[in-house]
C-alpha cells in the first residue's frame, strides 16, 4: 500500500460508480442520493455520523466501505484518540473476526497522517 | 409490549448474566468488562458511543443489543432528532432487512418517552 | 401458530409502520417508498422479484422478511413446486444455519395454502 | 424457560421437520442427510464435531441451531469446563453481538444439568 | 480488471474445485452436486433460479458467487433490464454495504457485453 | 499463491500488528490478550480449540483468520482427514457461500503438506 491509496481507492471509485450509475436505473440512482444525504449535517453532526458509518462499515467487514469512512472522519477532523476508540468499539462488538479489517484500517489512518 | 419493557428487558438481562458469570470462566468474565468499558467517557463521549454501539446493533440485526444502547442512549440524552438520524443511517448501510429491527425499536424508543 | 398469522401479521407490520412514519423522518420515509418500487412489475414480473425477495430474506435469515415475501408469494401465483425450488436454492446457499427458517416458512406456506 | 425445554424443544423440530419433508423435494431431502452425517464419528469424533457446530451456530447467532448442538453436547458428554470454554471462543470470534445468544445457551445447558 | 476475466475466473475456479475434490470427502462432493442441480430446470426455469443466485450472493457479498451467477445469467439470456431490476433489489435488501459488490458486479456484465 | 505463503502471511500480520498496537489504546491490546489466550490449552486442547476457529472462521467467512488457523492446526497436528471433516461441516453449517473461503484453505493446507 502507498501513501497515495486515497487518490486511487477514490479514482477507482468515481470510475466504477459511473458504470453503475450509466446503467440508468432510477432506484439504484435515488438510493445513492439516500446514502449520500444520510450522512450531511442535521441533529447529529457530520463527524459523529461518519464515526457511525465507520464502525457500522468495520462490524459489517467491508473494507472499502471502512476506507470510504476513513476518509471522510479525516475530513471531519476526528482525532488518533477518538479513531481508535471507535475501532475498539468495532472490535468489542463484531469480534475477532473484525481484527483483519481494523489492522488494515489502522495502517490507512496511520498513512493519511503522515506528511 | 408494555410500557415496562424496559424494567423487564433489565431484570432478565440481569438474571443471565449472573447465570453466565457463575460459570467462573475468566476469559468470559473479562471480555464482560471489556465490553463495559468500551462505552465509557474518552476522547469521544458517552453519547457518541451509544450511538455508535446503537447502529452496530442494528446492522448486525439484534434486538436484545439495540434496546441495550436504546436504554443507554436515552440516559444520555439522545433526542428524537438524532435517535431517527442514526437510525436512518442503520437503514441505509443495512438495507430493508434491518426495517423489523428498525420498528421494534422506533416502538421501544417511543414507548420510553412517555409520561 | 394459527391461521390467521397472515392478518395477525399484517396488522402488527402496519401498527408498527405507523410509529417509524410518524417520526417524519425524510430518509427513512423515502427508503421505504424505494422498498416498495423495487419490487413493482418492470423488466422482471413481481413474481420472479417476490421469489428474489422470499430467498434473500432467507439467506439473511430474518422471518419477519420471509413472511412478507410469503404472502406476496401466494398472491403473485408461486406454486408449490415453485416455492420449495426457491427454498431449496436458500438452503444450499445459505447452509444448515437456514433450516429453522426454511422450516417456520414451510409451515406458514402450508397454512396459506389450506381453506 | 421450563425444565422441559429439550423435550418440546425436539417435538417442535420433529413437527416442524416433517412439513418440510412432506414436500417431497429431493435436494431438501438429500440436504438433511448431508447435515446428519456431517456430525458423525470419523476422523474426528462426535464430540469434537459438536462443539465445532455449537461454536459455528454461536458466531451465525442461531439460537436453535445452538439449543439442537447443546443436546448434542450434552448426550457427547462435554463437560462443563468444555462447555465454557468452547462459549468464550464463539464470545472472542463473534463479539459481544453474540452474547444474548451466549446467555441463553448457559442457561439452557444449566437447566440440563440439574437433576 | 480485462476483458478475459470470464476465462481467468473460470480456470481458477476448475484448477481449486480439483484441489478440493481430489480430498476425496464424500460429504464436500455430494454438497458440490445438490449445489449444481439447485439451479437446474425445474418448476422454475433456470434463468429464474440464477438471478435468485445472484441476488442471494450479492445480499451475502460474495464475489466469486457473483462472478460465477453473472456469466450464468448471461449464459440464460438476462437483459441489462434484468440485471439491473435484480441489482437493485439486492441493493434495497442488503444496504450500501452490498455497493462496492454492486459496483464490480456492473463492470463485469458491461465487459461481457462488449464485443 | 506461492509456498511461502505462510512465511508472508505471518510477517505482513505482524507488520500490521504493530501499527494497531503502537495505537497504545488499553482495550485493543486486552482484546489481543483475550484471543490468544482462547486457544490455549484448558478443558479442551488446544488442536480441538483451533479446528473449532477453523470452523468459525470459515462459517463466517474470513480468509485471514481461517489462514491464522490453517497454520495453527497444521502446527497441532491435524491430519488430512481431521481437516476435510472439519471443512465439511463448515460447508455443511455455512452453505454454498463459503466454497470460495473453502477452495482457498484447501490449497493453502496441500501447500503446507508439501516437502
Amino acid at each position: 500500500m502507498t501513501k497515495k491509496w486515497r487518490k486511487e481507492f477514490e479514482e477507482e471509485r468515481s470510475r466504477l460508480n459511473e458504470i453503475v450509475t450509466s446503467s440508468g436505473h432510477l432506484g439504484i440512482k435515488r438510493f445513492f442520493a439516500l446514502d449520500d444525504q444520510a450522512y450531511h449535517a442535521g441533529a447529529l453532526p457530520p463527524k459523529v455520523k461518519e464515526l457511525i458509518g465507520l464502525v457500522a462499515s468495520l462490524v459489517l467487514r467491508c473494507d472499502e466501505c471502512v476506507s470510504y469512512h476513513l476518509i471522510k472522519c479525516k475530513d471531519e477532523g476526528v482525532t488518533d484518540e477518538e479513531f481508535y476508540e471507535a475501532l475498539n468499539i468495532a472490535l468489542v462488538v463484531g469480534g475477532s473476526i473484525v481484527i483483519p479489517h481494523l489492522r488494515r484500517a489502522s495502517e490507512r489512518h496511520e498513512n493519511m497522517q503522515e506528511k
